[in-house]
């Protein structure tokens, strides 16, 4: 099961910062998400939104920051996702 | 009786959980709402809606993700339904 | 006298629901208003409407599914009618 | 002295209802308002109203429902007017 | 000094009530406000406001209704004006 | 160090009201603010702003009335400045 | 890692204001921020942002007034940054 998300909605995925001990052994378990970061999971298709033309400039893959109040948390296959729209994007990370 | 939804309104029945015993019985009477996951019942003519040319892109049957406090809860026949506009429903499930 | 709605207006009129005894009695006294379900009395000319052209795709004599917290109640020679935009009609039953 | 509308603005009069004791005579002394029912008195030209061309369709001397929480309340020479935008009048009473 | 004001705005001082005496006195010092009624005193010039094209229908000298919300008190010289944006006015006096 | 205003910003100075003792000295220390009123010290340069033409109407120097609510407090090499959208300026004192 | 903006956002560092002892000595740790005063860190492509094609006018290493309720305060690599929409940037500081 995938989400395919409409118009101009991006699926993202909140990055969790790695913790690594002193000896280098990283910890998983003791992870916290970083807020904010997130990577892009799957990318609307665009088109025609509210009466406006939107092309999608972010792509799969790609580490993004989005607007701390923006979005819908989604749960699939005890998955937990977010949905904004590409505009709450702010910038990508490289 | 059926509902017939307008301009660019979808019709959503939310999505039950079905729960499984160990022994692998189903026990419907059990059953917990999956939040904001829906099957799509109708979808409106789309046209334009508020001045603007709406295309649909949702399809009958298709499960999908929508928005947690959009659409107006209705009653008819003793089923409830959802009826959403499409712009509501973030993403298609697949 | 009736009522006229002008632009993208349309009257409604709420229905009630049939409550009938055992023995297959009516009981109109007894009868309760079915939440949001009414009857379309009266539909405006559409035309352009702030600015945008609407068109009308309501009739009159459907059932139709109307939006919780829309519209303004009227009386009329002592019946009351809901006077809603058709945007704010969800659905016709059919 | 006489009030003419800007715009798209028309001035309506408040229908008060006649009450009439059994033996026939009214008592214009405890009339009282029919709420949003009035007379229009005056009619705006139309043209473009905030960017958006409006054509009126009422006319001086029709009755008419507005809504409730429109309007601006006037008084004039004693006699006191509601004006409001033509798109705040919801049907004529015909 | 006078106020010349940009764009869609209408500078207006507000008209006071003539107090006359049974003897036909006037008594200027106990002068109340007319509430919403006014003088325009000076017409911008209209043109692109808000990227909308704007035309002035208003006229140095007319009385005027505004619209009892709107506007800002603006004081010069001792005087104090309310500046309204032509469409918060409602109506002409005439 | 000097503000450069962009799209159609203004900066605006607040006048002080110079208080004049019946002797006819001049007490700067005892100034005042006369609210809304500012010099114009620099414009923007207009051109496209939120989707819309602007075409500055004021100039460096004018002394202006702007919206009581409007616009953000700036400080700068230790005076203090306003800075307004063009559509803040209500009027200009001639 | 670098961050790169979307649309018409711009990466914003706060400025500090250099604190200096009697004797000349910059005491960093003393430092504070000065406040809406920042430097330009990245700026976006711009294009259509929201139906509306947006042309950039600032520019990397500008020092820029920005609006104080605008924008979203983002961490990376223990650096705190600030993305705001060009619209919020009120004026370069020259």
């Amino acid at each position: 099961m995938k989400l395919v998300p409409l118009g101009d909605r991006v699926v993202l995925k909140q990055l969790v910062a790695e913790e690594t001990t002193k000896s280098g052994i990283v910890l998983p378990g003791q992870s916290k998400e970083k807020p904010q970061q997130a990577e892009v999971i799957a990318v609307g298709p665009g088109g025609v939104v509210d009466g406006k033309e939107v092309e999608m400039h972010v792509k799969e893959g790609q580490q993004v920051i989005y607007s701390k109040y923006a979005g819908t948390e989604v749960e699939l296959d005890e998955e937990s996702y977010i949905i904004v729209r590409q505009s709450d994007i702010l910038a990508v990370i490289e």
